[in-house]
C-alpha cells in the first residue's frame, strides 16, 4: 500500500516522522522545531489528548472519564502541580512537549501556544487521554487505508448528538473522528481497533452521519475534511476531543488542552496497553 | 464436564443459583435469605468487589484505580452519599444487596454485617470493582475447569510481593486469586480472560508461588484452599481484594467493604463490558 508519510512540521517543512523515536520527536517539539499535527508520527506509539484543570475539578473529571471510557480512556493523571508524566515517558514536560496548546478561560478560547510553562499553576492536574492516532499504524499494518495520512492532513472530527454519561459538573455529547473506507475495510478496522480499548477501541458508528447529528460530513468541527471515495462509508470513532468539549461547557476559569490533532507522542507502545 | 453448581447460602442450605436472575438473587440477599459466597451465582453476569470510603479519600482512590486497572477495574462509582448504582442495576442498594460486609475503623476490622444501612453517611462514596468470579462462566463454557466451583468453595486469595502503582495516600501490593489447572487449560484460560479486562483480564503469573511472595499455597490469606492435582499448576489473577488491602494500610477512620468472596451480583453481562 502506498502511504504518504510526509508530515508538515507546522511551518511548511515536510518531514518523514513515521519511524522517529518518540523522545527524539518530543525534543523537536520542545525546541519549537515542530508545531504541526501528529497523525502519522512515531508509528506504534500511543499518542495522547491533554486536559489540564485546577485541582478542584479533578475528581469530577476523573469520574467523568471512568463513566465514559470509550471517549475518555485515561492513560495517565499527573500529580497535583507536577509537569512530569512518568508512566508515559521519562523526562516528559507536559507544558512544553505538545506541539500546540489551547488555553480556555471561562470556556472561551483565549490563545494558542507552543509552550504553556508561563501559565503553570501549583494546583494544576494533567489528564492524558488515549488518541485514535495511536491505532492508525495498526490499521496500516492490516492494510486498512487511513485517508488523512494518505492526504497529509489532520483527521476530521465532528460534534454529535451521542450523549456522554454525566459526572458532577461535567456533561455533554461525544465528539467523533472519521475515517472513510470500503465496507470490507470497515469490518477489518473494527476488529483491529476493538483490541485497543485504551486508545478509543472500536468504532461507534458508520454510514449515515445525520443519524448521529452530523449535518455536513464535508465540514468537520475540528481538523480537516478528507476525500470520501465512491463506494466508501464514513466510519466514526469516539474522539479524545470529547472531554475538551465537555470541559468547555462547564466554563472553568482556566483549562489548558492540546490543539485538536496536535498530540503528546509517548514512549508507550500501543501493543503494551493491551496487557 | 461435571460441575458442582451447588452453593451454600451461608446458612447450610445448598442451592443451585447458577442460572438465577441477578435481581432475584439480590432480593434473597437483601432479605437475609442468602449470606454466603457468590462464586457460581448468576453465570454470565458481572460480580463486583466493594469499597465505600468518605469523600475525602475518593480522588486518591479513583487515581489509584486508574493506575492499577488490572487489580482495580472500576465498574461504577456511586454519587456522594447515594446508595444507588444505576449502571450496575435498577434498584440496587449498595448497603443491603451484598451478602456480607466488613467494616474497618482506623484499619482494624470491627465487624461483619449482612446489612450496613445503619452505618451510612452522607459523605460516603461507593466504588464497585470488577471481580474474577465474573469470568468463571466463560471459563466453564470453554471447558476450563474451575476448581473452587467444583468443590463448592470460596476462591483462594493470596497477598503477594507485586507492587501496585501508588496514588496519593494509597500504596501497597497486589492480592491475587488462584485457580489450579493443567498447562493446556492455563493457556486457554489466559486467552479467554484476556478478553475481559474490566473483570481483571488475563492472569499475571503461573507456577512457582514463592516468586510472587506466596510462601504456602495451601494457606490462602483469604477464601479457602482448593485441591491442586498432580500435573496442575496454580494460575494467578489480579484480585479485587487488592484495593481493600491498600485502603487498610492507610487506616481511614472508616471503610466498608464486601467480605472476600461475597460479591455484588449485577445486571450487567460480562460480554457487554467488552464493548
Amino acid at each position: 500500500m502506498r502511504v504518504n508519510k510526509s508530515i508538515n512540521n507546522g511551518k511548511g517543512n515536510i518531514m518523514d516522522l513515521y519511524n522517529i523515536k518518540p523522545s527524539e520527536f518530543r525534543k523537536m517539539v520542545r525546541s519549537g522545531e515542530f508545531t504541526g499535527q501528529t497523525s502519522g508520527v512515531s508509528a506504534g506509539y500511543a499518542q495522547c489528548n491533554l486536559a489540564i484543570l485546577p485541582e478542584k475539578y479533578a475528581y469530577d473529571f476523573l469520574s467523568f472519564a471512568q463513566k465514559n471510557p470509550k471517549a475518555c480512556p485515561i492513560l495517565e493523571v499527573g500529580e497535583v502541580g507536577k509537569k512530569a508524566l512518568p508512566f508515559l515517558g521519562d523526562g516528559i514536560d507536559v507544558a512544553t512537549d505538545i506541539p500546540r496548546y489551547r488555553i480556555y478561560e471561562n470556556g472561551v478560547l483565549t490563545g494558542e501556544y507552543t509552550d504553556v510553562s508561563k501559565f503553570w499553576r501549583d494546583d494544576f492536574v494533567s489528564f492524558l487521554i488515549g488518541c485514535s492516532f495511536s491505532f492508525e499504524s495498526a490499521l496500516l499494518e492490516a492494510e486498512v487505508p487511513v485517508r488523512q495520512i494518505e492526504e497529509g492532513k489532520n483527521v476530521p472530527m465532528y460534534d454529535t448528538n451521542i450523549p456522554c454519561a454525566s459526572a458532577g459538573v461535567f456533561h455533554g455529547n461525544m465528539v467523533v473522528s472519521m475515517r472513510p473506507m470500503t465496507p470490507d475495510m470497515a469490518i477489518k478496522a473494527a476488529i483491529v481497533t476493538s483490541e485497543m480499548p485504551r486508545v478509543h477501541g472500536a468504532p461507534i458508528w458508520f454510514g449515515d452521519p445525520e443519524k448521529i447529528g452530523i449535518s455536513d460530513i464535508n465540514s468537520p468541527n475540528y481538523g480537516e475534511a478528507v476525500t470520501i471515495k465512491e463506494g466508501e462509508v464514513p466510519v466514526f470513532w469516539p474522539c479524545g476531543v470529547t472531554p475538551q468539549n465537555v470541559i468547555m461547557a462547564t466554563k472553568p476559569e482556566i483549562c489548558i488542552t492540546h490543539s485538536p490533532g496536535h498530540m503528546l507522542v509517548t514512549d508507550v507502545k500501543n501493543v503494551s496497553l493491551k496487557y
